[in-house]
């Protein structure tokens, strides 16, 4: 295991308990039980939780504790994972599996599935909102959750992707940046900046979490790419080569597999770079590498 | 005309253009702008605006300003319209006409619909969030909005409605209250509710509204139920008797018409009632009568 691996798994066997404890609490008992049960289906599917760690240790990097940044940990992982539910839909991506298991719809249907995400999408502000937390700085963890949720980040990049499978003209490199800087980095870039300000950063401070999200983000676009293209199944817990097989566009179909990885090394290297003003920074420094590196 | 037509018109003539400046502000350029224009469609059939109507006179009639309201009506309107562009997916209720022209999907694909709800209720927490209000009642303004349309609220009530069509069993009316409670009276009590919050209603004058808009939130649904099995197509703008024609329940078929206008009156005089201790009370008098009068 390298360094960066052994910080992570440190930092995971840290955090995790602390968000799994919480996670599903708003769902467990409530008047619409089956509703309840396709929500907590998806949030106890695991995953990799990277948006909400990486909001407790944003907290952390600045001064702030992992309390203070919770509600806004929870609410990122309740996007991310409503947009995962969506993105699964028929009428979008149309996957069967995810996370090794059955997709949302096709446990508990279409309609229960699109209503589970649209109230993992209102909790999610829900949590923040009753959190109680300084006024100002929810406020401000508000609007920037909205900000790399709506259709200004991810569901207009989604958008965004979706249009461009239609495409018979294919797309230059600069579309594929748009879409990906919308469709991924602007939720990881908001989880690092909503971390910063629960966790009480400096203007600058944020700003430097900011660009570090935006550049760990375009590098985590990268490798998913580059596995799509070179892992098995098996490995990926979901169908591989979905992407290219449908011929959609991809950082290795527009550089090569050789220049993907050089753009994923560059990313990474923009990313430690923001770091250099923060007063704690191991760990995110850690899981710049890591993300990098990882093969699932 | 009736006098509360006339005050309801009066209303209106006043609040309509106050709402429609704002209503597609955020929505007019963007990177996605095919997701925009799904956005605009919907946000532009028009409609009877209810909700926002409803929130800016709740802050009225505490003393408050459509100014102070105004974030929280463009929030209730967002999520409104989102749940309708859900509510008329296939997988869900698989309508083809709303307000008398094509549903988003039908004209914008399935995949833009969901993302077109998705990105509507994702900027109802935003343009919340970064409005410049009095924090705290900000926050409970986002907070009662979540409460509304979450699982506890709009979307629970909507999954209970779509279980409901597949029992062979019939519902009883408990059943039918709390679908319906959920569904439609959830966002409709929030409506007034945050209205009087960001009004800075007292406790009192804040659990009055609430009642207020749960009394009114069930005498809207039983007319509507009343107009599916009475109106025509083309007075309602959409089809008739769907609901009755797929064997669905509601106040006519389980206390029959009499009963169910008898329910009716019953609902409209208890959200009457409710008004008694405002300051300011013969806008929302009138829209209590006026709802119960309406014939689309």
């Amino acid at each position: 295991m390298t360094d960066a691996a052994a910080q992570v798994r440190a930092d995971l066997d840290r955090l995790l308990p602390v968000l799994d404890a919480e996670l599903t609490a708003p769902f467990r008992t409530g008047e619409a039980p089956r509703l309840g049960e396709a929500i907590r289906y998806s949030l106890e599917a695991g995953g990799k939780r990277v948006r909400p760690v990486l909001c407790l240790l944003a907290s952390e990097a600045v001064g702030g504790t992992v309390a203070q940044a919770l509600p806004g940990a929870l609410a990122l992982e309740y996007v991310h994972t409503y947009s995962l539910i969506h993105d699964d839909l028929p009428a979008m991506d149309d996957d069967d599996l995810r996370r090794g298991r059955p997709t949302n719809h096709k446990v508990f249907g279409e309609g229960h599935a699109i209503l589970a995400g649209d109230a993992l999408l209102t909790e999610a502000f829900g949590v923040l909102a009753s959190a109680a937390l300084d006024p100002v700085r929810r406020a401000d963890a508000l609007a920037l959750l909205a900000e790399g949720a709506g259709w200004r980040g991810m569901a207009g990049g989604q958008a965004l992707d979706l249009e461009g499978e239609k495409h018979t003209t294919p797309p230059d490199l600069e579309q594929l940046r748009l879409i990906h800087r919308l469709k991924t980095g602007a939720l990881l870039r908001a989880s690092l900046e909503i971390g910063a300000v629960l966790g009480g950063a400096t203007p600058a401070e944020r700003s430097a979490l900011r660009a570090y999200g935006a550049a760990i983000g375009l590098a985590f676009q990268i490798q998913d790419d580059i596995l799509d293209a070179t892992a098995t199944e098996a490995e990926l817990g979901k169908r591989a080569g979905k992407d290219a097989g449908r011929g959609k566009i991809t950082y290795p179909s527009l550089l090569g597999l050789d220049g993907a990885r050089k753009a994923l090394h560059e990313a990474t290297e923009n990313a430690l770079c923001q770091l250099a003003s923060l007063p704690i920074r191991s760990s995110l420094a850690a899981w710049a590498r890591y993300l990098a590196q990882r093969a699932s």
